[in-house]
């Protein structure tokens, strides 16, 4: 039986945030809060390695936002490139461009604000064992 | 802004429950509840004819189980045959045999269980104008 992952329970309230830097770069287009679909972050969720990566943000950031080389994923830079553009474009992460790299983070209030608990749901996933 | 769609608000308290009728057929083939896995439920979700079937079944079902003919779809059938059969075998619906049609409905108490809000995000969703 998994845990529970209604708002208010361990999962939920492990999920971290961590204050704004100042002088950030502009982020990569995304879709508007109001321009959020369901079945977009459905579908962005659908996959163990994406649910892998915002699991990490959400209970593992210890910065503000964080590169693909921060996960110490096993995959070839050009499909780590995909997922998080995916994430990003579904409105799940946000992305800025640091110099020659990206920094996700976890579009956190909105996807509260549009799906209330959904996140509590990815901070409770567990993987498969392999 | 879409409705709030947290467990206790409107659209979750408007998801209809039907007494189980004596003498049903077996349901076919599914994942048990331990073996629900959120990345399969969310694949299935994630798409929009599979996300208005369950709504419709979740807020306008007048009986236990339906056919497909019930949801009025234009689509092929083959091609509703596949998107109720990847419901099924994630996990979000139950269908039985009934002589030459399947019903489906779906697994509210399972999926309350091990993915709590899920369904009132679905019941809340809200489809795009075409």
């Amino acid at each position: 039986m998994a845990p529970s992952s209604s708002p208010g329970t361990p999962a939920a309230s492990a999920i971290r945030r961590h204050p704004q830097p100042p002088d950030l770069p502009e982020p990569l287009p995304e879709p508007a809060v109001s321009e959020l679909r369901l079945e977009a972050v459905l579908a962005a969720l659908s996959d163990p390695l994406r649910l892998h990566i915002v699991r990490a943000l959400l209970l593992d950031s210890d910065a503000f936002d964080h590169s693909c080389s921060w996960f110490a994923l096993d995959r070839p830079k050009s499909s780590l490139t995909h997922h998080f553009r995916a994430l990003r474009e579904a409105g799940v992460t946000r992305q800025r461009q640091y110099g020659l790299e990206r920094r996700s983070q976890v579009r956190i209030d909105d996807l509260e604000a549009r799906f209330p608990g959904l996140l509590a749901l990815v901070a409770d996933w567990t993987p498969t064992e392999e």
